[in-house]
């Protein structure tokens, strides 16, 4: 049968994460069941580069799924996006070699991760950025970003709930980009740990307000204890933002 | 009592509109559970510049009420948002002359509404501006907008569900702003019809599509029928800007 890569976009305000669970509004049960009508009632099961935590959104996440539908592939966006709620976007179908696995292939994930630096709340923002009423020193916050760059074990910036031994690994860029009153930090990786983006935003936050020096990053990273890094920044400031293969 | 007069924005999604109703939740039921809980008990009523429909948004509504509570003016704001809801935001809160009125004296309202003018959705957008996936022709647009600057008896752009008779307002300016992938029409005036911005919206938008001609604006203005103008485009695209007084 052929297989079928999905780019989606979703708003995970309303979506308990992610992956499918009974009993709960899951962005893959959402999409499964989509596929389910488009498939006449059969079950077609979908394969995504990586779980998103409850309340955390996506610009670009990607799914794979083999289908034996003939739909020429530019009626599949519509197709989809008309079997879907509205907080999911479908923004890319395409055919793709039958041995393409959405999770396995992943040569590249992005992140970035939205603060709204600014004294006054925006009720127009409040479901898709973090507000930090607080004074943040930026050069400071760039300075720590540069010690995670490379190859690292981020043990310290892994939540305890995971079953993953191997925690080694490599981001190619970490920075942070302003925009007008956002800060936006942008991280780039091979892989990331389990709430991994969410601690090193909530460890780069202490270091902004003052809390920590920015060198002290290094120490945390040697230390191999979450308990060393900061808290977990909340997960509606975060998007999975790009996933690339080769 | 002292006066207070009150700039809010809110998130018109979850509302069914502004003012209070038994059964439904309205920003003005919302506000003045907040008032009633930092009195004691005791209602305090809330008169606001204007109504706004259900799904429409405010970034500048303003509303006043007396209260005998002594509470310096710089501390009201977080007294407030601690009552309220997380869609409504407490923008400002000033003592005010016992005389003032927020609807009576209001000499300018402005409204804006947004346009996603893209192929493609935006999942972050969907609830704050209306996704037009056909090209417009802006220029069009913006010759329509010149004829409804002014005086004009608005009838023609005024819902038939209003029992307002006299239905001449004065535009003091109607124009549109590009950035980026949106057209945000810019309203400013003395005082609006029941869905005159809508309405206004979804006629420039048939110009836009080349359905009319701009000219066909005065033509319309000129039949003071309802049937004449275009289609009320959608409330979720709705911003009440800001309101002034003297």
């Amino acid at each position: 049968m052929p297989r079928l890569k999905v780019t989606l976009a979703y708003d995970g305000t309303n979506f308990a994460g992610y992956q499918i669970q009974p009993n709960a509004r899951t962005v893959q049960g959402e999409l499964e069941k989509a596929l389910m009508q488009m498939h006449k009632g059969k079950r077609v099961r979908t394969t995504a580069s990586g779980r998103t935590d409850a309340g955390v959104h996506a610009r670009g996440q990607v799914v794979h799924f083999d289908s034996g539908l003939f739909i020429p592939e530019k009626n599949w966006i519509k197709a989809m996006q008309a079997n879907v709620p509205e907080d999911i976007v479908i923004r890319k179908v395409e055919y793709v070699h039958d041995t393409f696995h959405a999770r396995y292939d992943v040569k590249k994930r992005e992140y970035r991760y939205r603060i709204l630096a600014s004294d006054t709340l925006d009720v127009f923002r409040r479901l898709y950025a973090y507000h930090v009423p607080y004074p943040l020193d930026v050069e400071a916050m760039q300075e720590a970003l540069k010690y995670v760059i490379g190859t690292h074990d981020f043990t310290s910036f892994c939540s305890m709930k995971t079953d993953v031994e191997e925690k080694t690994r490599t981001l190619f860029n970490a920075e942070l980009l302003q925009e007008n009153d956002e800060i936006i930090f942008r991280f780039v990786g091979n892989g990331f740990l389990y709430n991994m983006v969410r601690i090193l935003v909530g460890t780069v936050l202490e270091i902004g307000m003052g809390k920590r020096q920015a060198r002290d990053m290094q120490a945390i990273l040697a230390a191999r204890s979450r308990e060393q890094a900061g808290k977990t920044a909340p997960p509606h400031g975060l998007f999975l933002w790009s996933v690339s293969y080769d």
